[in-house]
């Protein structure tokens, strides 16, 4: 097969992909002034949603939304085959502009550059609810909907607003969606015949190498934990150090264990403690509880799972040294995510054809396309962001990298659909 | 001089001291169900002062409160000689029934006691107000405000409610009292000729060697601070473990080095680390932002100093090793106290008279006795309590302990009052 990659006016990309995020960094639609913050269903991201529809409308798309809430928009009838395309626009609560958020705006420009270019492509931009968390405290929320990895029993009571604690359920009625239909979702991707998504890369490969797009081949897997001590909460003052029952000082000890461990397990193995409570949480009393969550993660299951292992026979051993009791809980664990061969051929062979350069990476971070994986072929476009910074205001990435990005996806799209087509 | 102690019915005083404490843990006297939680200016607070109040008022006793709220009640009209006695009955907020509460009960056992056996000594009870500072984040704030160890700028802004952030200043003046005049709380002590607290140990040496009264002769000084650390909040998934700056793992680091470093201090010296907050505090972001309290305690000024300065010496070696920033700041320091040698020796002597099992230890917990020993000859008398654990709804005392402390202040107000006349 012979390829014509497209011509693409890459400025006038640049300028429109950083016209939206910029638009998106406006009052209207974060909840935070010094951050982006927005989850579902807040107006902020409300209008956010309404913004990115307003403009696929504009390109001929029918705009829906599956029953919680994650738009789908489409320039084919239901049955057709598309090819999907897209990302997240909610944020965590002290966000950047770019995380998410620049992979819906991209989607929207491949769909410019389709129809300028009268190409036609048959396309689907999805834009997926919760894929921080940030609202209902379970990441990936949207996708696991759709890929239909999650149960009734977990959406109707094990998911719940970090601001009200209310359902996660009662919250979409309101809003307006049927969550009671959720399992409809997943026909979403009946008709999808490839996905691609383009995301900040969240780390510092591309800016150290000097190499501007990442094809990403696999996603790291991970595992969510929490390891809870619980001992004595005694007066600071009256109680001699060697009689005490100190559960913050064991979580000292388990936080130190994380980064040692995944330091030694190699691979790119990485381990966080980013949560920690103590109770009661007092100057003058002694921890009587200790909770932290432990994020180990991996593009090995092995890796990922052994550190976690010896993460928790160390917990166990401090405890046992210090007449504490140990408890664990595993929150959930997602698999390692290899990418199809055939799309990042494709992704590489539009780098190459456009003059690009480009590495082929596994992203350390989760991505809604680990769960659209599991239906639809799929891969990942990585762009540079500054020092490898997110989740923070201080998030960078460059317009003129995000255009590139959707050049190349516009490239591999044409060559899937020619050949499926053809 | 000779000495005749007191006939007193230990059972029946027992009886009664806990009559006192049980009723004062029932639900109008707390807002926990599973624990003592009562704090200045709440209900169950007031009703607690109110219950105490209308005691001392039977046995003729005159009731007063302070600008600020701490009860006085005495039986002779200012300036005339009294004798003080009495504790705090607020307690932290997750509390047991005697941290306080048991002093101020055995204040009115003596009242009780004088007025039994015809004495009619003259006395002055108090009850401090916020001891443990559970309501308003300052510990010891009552007897600091009438030691006039405090100043009307921090009274009036750098006071403030735990539940609603509003201003100490406005609460008092809510629950009807005159926070602007707070410097006439000094006046309270103006006749007083000694004072005397009876507390729980909150330690374990008493019921370790078996003895029934502590005898304390010194209180052991503290020095609160707080240590910052800034890293950047990165990506949990992107960002490889050689690249992070976590401020959690320096937190982590300083927690063990407060505890190795008061370890080798000696001396009966305690380090503890109460409060730690991580930012943001998810699971799938390394904190960028780290603060931790500490807690150092001893009877010798410079074992306290020298620990704190140690343990802010490594968290600034961990904070550049991670290219980290650190910050510290001192919230405030009291120096150990040397109670009064002749009350010291009149309650030895009490307990001989008595037959009373007693040693002489220092406190290693802060007590209101602190502030009013600046002002008049001090001393306090400690009961045993269950494995030394105080703050807590395991909290356990023995009301005969109490008997007899409560016998011995009789004997040694006795003593002190009639060399003061004689």
């Amino acid at each position: 097969m012979s390829y014509a990659p497209p011509r693409v006016d890459r400025a006038r990309s640049a300028e429109r992909i950083e016209r939206d995020v910029e638009t998106l960094a406006g009052s209207a639609f974060t909840d935070s002034s010094t951050a982006i913050c927005r989850y579902a269903y807040i107006d902020s991201y409300r209008r956010t949603l309404g913004y990115f529809a307003d403009q696929l409308e504009e390109l001929g798309f029918e705009i829906s939304y599956d029953p919680v809430g994650t738009l789908v928009a489409r320039n084919r009838p239901p049955g057709e085959p598309v090819f999907g395309i897209g990302s997240h626009c909610d944020s965590n609560r002290n966000g950047g502009r770019y995380d998410g958020t620049l992979g819906v705006a991209c989607a929207v420009e491949v769909c410019r550059l389709s129809r300028e270019q009268d190409l036609d492509l048959p396309l689907q931009v999805i834009s997926f609810l919760e894929e921080e968390g940030s609202g209902f405290g379970s990441m990936l929320l949207g996708s696991r909907v759709m890929a239909g990895h999650i149960t009734e029993e977990e959406l109707r009571n094990g998911v719940v607003s970090s601001d009200d604690g209310e359902a996660f359920w009662t919250h979409a009625e309101r809003a307006g969606h049927h969550p009671e239909r959720w399992r409809e979702s997943t026909r979403m991707l009946d008709d999808t015949i490839g996905w691609i998504e383009l995301h900040i890369e969240q780390g510092r490969t591309l800016q150290d190498t000097g190499i501007q797009i990442g094809v990403v081949d696999t996603i790291a897997g991970y595992v969510h934990a929490e390891v809870s001590f619980e001992g004595r909460a005694d007066h600071a003052g009256g109680t001699p150090m060697g009689t005490r029952s100190d559960a913050g000082l064991a979580a000292a000890h388990t936080m130190l264990a994380v980064e040692r461990l995944a330091d030694a397990a190699g691979a790119g193995t990485v381990g966080t403690v980013g949560e920690l409570d103590l109770r009661p949480g007092l100057i003058n009393v002694v921890p009587g509880e200790a909770r932290l969550s432990i994020d180990v993660r991996s593009v090995k299951r092995s890796a990922y799972r052994g550190v976690l292992e010896e993460v928790l026979s160390s917990a166990g051993r401090v405890a046992a040294e210090r007449s504490l009791r140990m408890e664990s809980r595993e929150r959930v664990e997602v698999p390692p995510t290899s990418l199809d061969q055939g799309l990042v051929v494709a992704l590489e062979r539009a780098a190459s054809a456009g003059e690009v350069t480009h590495t082929r990476m596994p992203s350390g971070a989760a991505h809604d396309t680990m769960f659209v994986a599991q239906r639809v072929p799929s891969a990942m476009v990585f762009v540079p962001c500054k020092d490898g910074i997110s989740h923070s205001p201080l998030e960078e990435a460059r317009p003129a990298d995000a255009a590139v990005g959707a050049e190349l996806m516009l490239g591999a799209i044409i060559e899937v659909v020619a050949r499926h087509t053809g």
